[in-house]
């Protein structure tokens, strides 16, 4: 083997895993695409286009579909798209109230999902193992090939590592649990499985899918019994040194405030989680969802007392997005979970307190809205994080079908 | 011209270029260092070394010095380090109490640096203006060669945007003034100025020569009448939608408290930044760096009134950085400006408020010590932005000084 052609070969087929990436890439974020719309898209020409589509095909990652006449003169173009017998991903999740499990393809196609309530009290880490792993089945085994299952995206409502140990999951219950290693036991797959935080993977789901699409400095806030946050900085998640950042549930903002399930007193969730919401309505904190609902359609009744229970939650909102838009100068705040509906609520003293609290540059480029995937956002996006690696390098995932280049067969 | 030649003259010079660039930088960053460094730093062979050295000699922006025998058995490698005769930066900055202009060679070295007081009310933009002209005259005309300026970097007290425009500095009561513009007619200058924030630029520095090199994740809190942040993510500073993030001061920490400078109330400046300091220890909290150093010094000595307030600062500055942590999950937390030589005496209560509210998974990863760079770091960090563009492209600089390379001249 001399050098010349090892360094040809070499840089031949990264450039072909590269082409590959950057296809199934714009398939995912953007498609259904023509083959000029991905020849626009990739720089690549004509005929390396159509190579390397025929590749994906025989490895049904993608198929072409007949171009519907859309007016516009010329021969019409077929559109490339995702095949939707191809890969997909086995997106879970563990959320404050209810698990869920879903199967989703390239392109963000959710084939099935599941979400069942989580009975109170049912917080043993064996039990929810067990609970997601009957889900998982039923959403696989509606699959016509269970080898398409490109990875697994675990989505918990608590601190976690990639890898899935549950440092602090206050909900459940749970510290330093290796919810990773059971749940791999208990599904008995292969592939590759990843977790992240709630709140991190709901706003990866609208950043690429949602309200915050093609917007590169964004601040989410996720809004359940606790509230988390997800955030995005130069188009990317921002995690931090090891994953655990987002935690803006536990930004102090009133030390002289009431405790937390944290352990410490006045952290942002205590003014603005829902337990907090509802206690000011009336309710008891502990009366969740259903008296967050109740609270809506009161205040939308016209009720003062929940107007103005959500005012002053709107206000503490906005104390605590005034903090984290002068620290990280975001150009779209997006109000999320269990807080989205309640927006056209809290809007005005939220507002109001930004305009009071944020720096002048800074508070001219932010925009604040509800998130747009509703409470899906993070199980979506754990589908994101699970076909990373696919998007990555489609080539791995083709070479075990037995699509073969004349290199690696060399 | 054929395809095949362009596409090869294309490739070599991107990649003579980008390895000029590498060479420089590790000489910059970690310099001097012998040619057996740089092939271990760059992974180049030693005859591409010693060429692309050769036209950075010529070019005046390294030489290469005798090697001083160090004890290691085999030939002495020549140290390789930046000329001083060569490229460097001016950098200025605009400080709370004073202005200072210093003259920064590639690695860092300071030629020469003045700073002098800003007296109380010259805060007239025409009048700064005027000043740091002088400065920057003086500091310019001790170097050997006026061409050997590379760049203009400017640190200062406020919200300012990469052309100089500064939104706002409370301090010096400006609101939208053309710093930029009148700074460029000032100094009569045609290479690039570039400005930004001084805590920005602290951060910039400790992460590149102080406390925080080699760490990717970082808080740098700039302690002075008001506190600023630089914040480094993923070893980069982070900017932020347009350059106006870090602006940790307003962080709302006790929506109950003191009104802000900046209009609002309860900032977390009102209770760290130095007028609170000396506050607490029964100065008025205008009393500035004398008060401060008073305060401390009667701490040394064991007053329990000096003690006790810098230990309530401790705990408010824990408090503001449980926040910061619990968003950010740096792993260090840097102390600056005047807060640095209070570190000792805020030291323990800042540690009990991170204790308390920073949650277990982030707490353990984080450490939090004093800046290293001292109330120099701003304007070492100006000469860092200045650098820059000659960093990233040095073949740029070496192009008008005669230096051509077969390919350019073809």
């Amino acid at each position: 083997m001399t050098l010349g052609r090892d360094e040809l070969g070499h840089r031949s087929e990264t450039v072909r895993r590269a082409n590959l990436s950057a296809i199934v890439r714009a398939l995912h974020e953007d498609g259904p695409l023509s083959r000029s719309d991905l020849v626009g898209r990739t720089g690549l020409t004509r005929s390396a286009i159509r190579a390397l589509i025929g590749e994906l095909a025989a490895g049904d990652l993608v198929r072409e579909s007949p171009a519907t006449l859309d007016g516009t003169p010329g021969r019409p173009s077929p559109l490339v798209q995702p095949d939707p017998e191809g890969a997909f991903a086995l997106a879970l999740e563990i959320a404050v109230d209810s698990l869920a499990a879903a199967t989703v393809g390239l392109g963000g196609r959710v084939f099935d999902a599941i979400r069942t309530e989580l009975a109170p009290g049912r917080t043993d880490v064996d039990d929810i193992v067990a609970d997601l792993a009957d889900l998982a089945t039923s959403v696989l085994d509606r699959r016509p090939s269970p080898a398409g299952l490109a990875g697994v995206g675990v989505a918990v409502v608590g601190v976690v590592r990639r890898d899935g140990l549950v440092s602090m999951a206050p909900n459940l219950g749970w510290r330093d649990e290796a919810l990773g290693e059971r749940l791999a036991g208990a599904l008995g797959t292969v592939v590759p499985m990843v977790f992240a935080n709630e709140a991190d993977l709901a706003a990866l789901a609208e950043h690429r899918r949602g309200a915050a699409r093609g917007v590169d400095d964004v601040v989410l806030v996720w809004g359940s019994v606790g509230v988390g946050g997800g955030l995005i900085v130069r188009g990317e998640p921002l995690t931090g040194a090891a994953g655990y950042s987002g935690e803006v549930g536990h930004l102090p903002v009133n030390p002289a405030g009431v405790a937390c399930r944290c352990g410490s007193t006045g952290c942002w969730e205590t003014e603005v989680g829902t337990g907090a919401v509802i206690r000011r309505a009336g309710y008891p904190a502990e009366g969740g969802r259903e008296a967050l609902e109740a609270v809506l359609r009161q205040a939308e009744e016209g009720s003062p007392r929940a107007i103005g229970a959500l005012a002053e939650t709107g206000r503490w909102l906005g104390i605590g997005l005034a903090g984290l838009i002068n620290i990280l100068n975001p150009r779209l705040v997006l109000i999320g979970g269990r807080l989205a509906p309640t927006y056209p609520f809290v809007r005005a003293t939220l507002e109001a307190e930004l305009d009071r609290r944020v720096l002048r540059a800074a508070r001219q480029l932010v925009r604040v809205t509800p998130a747009s995937l509703g409470l899906d956002a993070p199980l979506l996006g754990a589908a994101e994080l699970a076909l990373e690696p696919l998007l990555i390098d489609p080539a791995a995932w083709l070479r075990p079908r037995g699509v073969m280049t004349e290199l690696e067969s060399a």
